[in-house]
């Protein structure tokens, strides 16, 4: 039998990345693109499929399994990329279906964050583990649940959207038209929103006062805080606590094992993991408290949407 | 063959009621017994015995499939009722396995929401879905959660604490040791608690102000709102707000097709539905506005746990 090969096709706001990879999760090839460059998304698929024809044929002898796609607003039933905010495509896009048009293999589509937790179920941190959240602290905040072994999709293919749960119902504006989501708070964009709140309701010298706000962003707030500036400590305590409540609510929903956390904010590290914890268990039910393990995500993150975008199709068609 | 029937066992902390139901969701045959009336787990599992054969005797010319068994703080894994506070019992009690040593039928286990759940899968409102939520609204809030067709007990066998997230970090004591958890605001007790702080804040003439507040129940809230009485219809509408914010974070959890309402306060009907739904709405991503249905359950409140229990008999064993 010949060893195989998936697709993992990782679609963001810029870039388009292609991979081809095998069972034990190494990227054999890989190529990219530029999402938003192409008059629609029909000329973005067929210069996608060129790429996708010229890494078949340098395969060698291989079996490629199938195509999987992560991308933002993908719905997983539907196989459409449905009015994402960051792609300049409008309304519903049948991008699996026009992708497996251009290109003759099986195709599986669905959001960034879901491949994500397929990646982290085969080649990551939940390997083995039958229940469990990945948390993909980025500029948005998003999920992937599985239960039971199984990533819930739920009746219309959306479930996991936890960055859009409540915080406070007259919190800070939300991109997604609501108010005070998750995702305001604890996103990359969220910490510096914090930051920028404290600077003006404290006096407490900080080095972050000397950088203009519109040129903020989450990896200064690290920095300032790796130098203990009082300030970036405070933001990241501020944002730990918002975290570690939303994720004791996430853990009273579905029970899993691990809740994994990916991208952006979390490579923070324990800066951010350990007062994360503290107050996830602190807001956990007795019967939960100190067991639910928090774990930073141990794929490198250039390649983890395209690690899971192929083990989605991995999971699919093998 | 021989039509089927199951034991549904539901086991509450004043009565302990018992049927026989067959596959169409009629009780056959019903007895009862009093929970706490016997020294200890074991001595009250040899009285329930005697029932259970007691019916077995007279059920005639049936197939019985097996006992379900609905219990609070029971856990599906290890068909234990872990450190239940409404009962006498002290600790873990491994009552699924001391029953089958009884009774020779197999039995399973599992906390009364989730029996709930799985009743209404099989004889109420969520016949045919593979996506819904049960909340159940009584002396505290439960919820049973299904997942692709499949009730989600998570990795402990704990899954659906819903009742236990959090509305408000610095809220309400609750039961469980916590502060501000949704059923400390939504429970039949917590609409009651809603009531005495709005008499107490303000001098609004009401029904409410002639009850001695040791004396108060949900009931007493629904007749004075039916009658408008403002106090009354503020604290539906206030207790409406946070159940509505709470089953939109659920919903962005697992995208359910339905959300099912149950017991104690849903009985208060359109007062409470209405609100909920309008609260819900508001709190929702655009994608699920208005296309999640909130029903109250057409289970009779008296039947609906014996129904529940058998339901999960009848699942596990057939």
């Amino acid at each position: 039998m010949k060893d195989q090969l998936a697709f993992g096709i990782d679609i963001g706001g810029t870039n388009t990345v292609v991979g081809l990879v095998n069972r034990n999760g190494t990227i054999v090839q890989v190529d990219a693109l530029k999402t938003n460059s192409y008059k629609g998304a029909q000329a973005f698929v067929e210069a996608l499929a060129i790429k996708l024809k010229q890494m078949i044929v340098i395969s060698g002898d291989y079996e490629i399994v199938g195509m999987g796609v992560g991308a933002p607003n993908g719905n997983f039933y539907t196989g459409s990329i449905e009015f994402a905010p960051n792609l300049d495509w409008v309304g519903v896009v049948p991008l699996a279906e026009m992708i497996g048009k251009q290109v003759k293999l099986p195709v599986v589509l669905t959001n960034d964050a879901n491949a994500a937790a397929i990646g982290e179920m085969m080649f990551g941190a939940a390997k083995g583990m039958k229940n469990f959240i990945v948390i993909t602290l980025g500029t948005g905040v998003g999920s992937g649940i599985v239960a039971n072994g199984e990533l819930l999709y739920g009746h219309d293919g959306f479930a996991g959207e936890i960055g859009h749960t409540v915080v406070d119902p007259e919190g800070r504006p939300c991109g997604c038209g609501k108010k005070g989501c998750l995702e305001t708070y604890c996103s990359s964009r969220g910490i510096v929103t914090t930051v920028m709140e404290m600077l003006a309701k404290s006096n407490e010298p900080s080095i972050l006062r000397k950088i203009e706000t519109s040129q903020m962003n989450s990896l200064m707030i690290y920095e300032a805080a790796c130098q203990k500036d009082k300030i970036a400590l405070e933001a990241f305590e501020f944002t730990a606590k918002i975290l570690g409540m939303k994720l004791a609510d996430a853990v009273a929903h579905t029970s899993p094992e691990a809740i994994i956390l990916f991208g952006g904010l979390s490579l923070a590290g324990d800066l951010l993991l350990n007062p994360t914890e503290k107050y996830m268990n602190h807001f956990l039910l007795p019967i939960w408290k100190n067991k639910i393990k928090l774990i930073p995500s141990p794929l490198n993150e250039s390649n983890a949407a395209v690690l899971g975008a192929a083990a989605l199709a991995f999971k699919q068609f093998v």
